[in-house]
């Protein structure tokens, strides 16, 4: 594909933008915001905030691989072997064109409002290759990796190479940012995740070589393992729920930019606790090198649009309700 | 009912029992092990473990209760409004009676083997009674926590006293210890748990006062909230396979009692692979106060019987291989 004429790599469109800023490390008077589990340009029209993702089901690496149907299921059989492992093709790199060209036209229609890159990291990929779809214990998925450790390191690599290329994609395309998610993170011990995980999600974030973006990590429940991102080439690591953004800044040492933590289960709650909430989470992130204000967790299904809005004012300092 | 003649508060029937000795904070020479997820008297007969345990399934008190049907799927609508909350009604104590019952025979059978009463903790239950069933992000239980504390609060109240008295119960009828679970404990934050779930869980351990029954926690992802434990009433704490056992008792001083922590993963690895870690949790084990070897997490279906087998004599020092 040709690149845009507003390609960001080349003219720097979005570097002044707030969440680029606040990714690179610089704390602003106001956090930046965005909801990175809502896909799609809306957001960005109807809440104004800071940024766009078009990719927000962490599986859709594998369906560019062919791998995932368009119905979000496993389009094979699961991936329980190591024969099922050597089975796996290379990406095709034809694949990447519907997404490059979604990308950039996504990147046109922004404007200034940067566009991040998402991507499911490794070992979510290959639980759900192994489980054979979505899991809540991975139980199967991590069964492999102490059973079979030669395979299962041979299909982190295979995941890896496949998301970095999804991840790299979207970046040459016009992507101001690359985010990593890895919601299955919180099943692993953190030794697990050291020896056999987090050498492959170094290497979907090597995949960005020589393109100078900011790279988010976001887990869930990985709070054990929050210090060890910075080591896989995260340059903003993601905060869930469970855990108070001051604490998370201390575990990281107060030198790495934040992103998080809304209590999605706050979404629902009456204004004046979430309210609470928002004023809690923006005060704790006081704490941390920089701070961009998102969801800590899925967006739940069903949630009010206009509390997202009453967010992102009450962020901006425009609701002085309570 | 009449108690059996070997009531265990009366004649001390198991206080000699290594898992007895073991969670009143006796280091043994050889850990006892039983496997907590493994309901029934088979694996006393077929493995020779130290401990039955008669009810794995953690809703199980929400059956007796009425709540949930035979197949395990909830009986009624989900409890959602702080109408629902006040529709719940006391357990009727007649409805123990089938359980003092099963208790008392087994008790019977097993002599001076003990068996561990058991039951769900209120936030599992809860969630299971608000989510409708099974959840994996507890977000519709954690939404009423923040939007309805009364409601809550309520809730969380008659969830201690049902799981409170099925596990009294348990006691009176003859089990040797009270074991509280709780999976879903690792979607909370510290200070939620702390704040709206702890007071409750310790008001279901309140339940067996006058007792003298070592009482057990047990929940999933709970490394945050470990030293918080023996605060409710737990003299024993479970850990899962997350956190390794050394960095466990540190969390919690080194003066508890500690039960766990095998990897269910493992028990497909080939052998020498489950030899290791069998090897490397009892190593770590050795600097709580005691230890007692269990599965962390729940029993994979389809797992191998000879297995389990291998593992409590590998605890047990028979099985020099490797």
């Amino acid at each position: 594909m040709s690149l845009p004429a507003t390609h960001p790599l080349a003219d720097g469109r979005t570097s002044g933008a707030p969440l680029i800023r606040a990714y690179r490390g610089e704390r602003l008077p106001t956090p930046p915001i965005w909801f990175s589990g809502q896909a799609g340009l809306n957001p960005v029209h109807e809440h104004g905030v800071d940024a766009a993702v078009l990719y927000t089901d962490v599986t859709v690496a594998l369906r560019v691989a062919g791998l995932v149907a368009g119905d979000g299921v496993l389009a094979g059989s699961p991936v329980r072997s190591a024969s099922d492992v050597l089975a796996l093709r290379p990406l095709d790199p034809g694949a990447l064109a519907p997404v490059e060209d979604a990308v950039a036209r996504a990147v046109a229609e922004l404007g200034p409002v940067p566009l991040v890159g998402s991507a499911g990291a490794p070992f979510t990929l290959a639980s759900f290759l192994v489980e054979g779809g979505a899991s809540s214990d991975h139980l199967r998925a991590r069964a492999m990796m102490y059973a079979d450790p030669h395979a299962w390191a041979g299909l982190l690599n295979w995941c890896a190479d496949v998301t970095g290329a999804f991840l790299r994609a979207q970046v040459i395309a016009g992507a101001s940012a690359a985010q990593l998610s890895d919601p299955a993170i919180g099943s692993l011990s953190r030794r697990d995740f050291q020896r056999r995980v987090a050498p492959h999600s170094k290497r979907a974030f090597d995949a960005l070589r020589g393109l100078d973006v900011p790279r988010i990590h976001v887990g869930g429940g990985s709070g054990d393992v929050l210090d060890l991102l910075p080591g896989i080439g995260a340059t903003v690591v993601g905060v869930d729920w469970r855990l108070p953004l001051d604490e998370a800044s201390e575990r990281l040492g107060r030198t790495v930019p934040i992103q998080g933590n809304l209590d999605p289960a706050l979404l629902s709650a009456p204004w004046q606790t979430l309210a609470a909430h928002i004023d809690d989470v923006l005060e704790r992130g006081v704490s941390a090198s920089a701070h961009v204000v998102d969801l800590g967790g899925d967006l739940p299904p069903g949630t009010d649009p206009d509390v997202l809005t009453r967010i992102v004012n009450r962020v901006r300092g425009g609701d002085p309700s309570l």
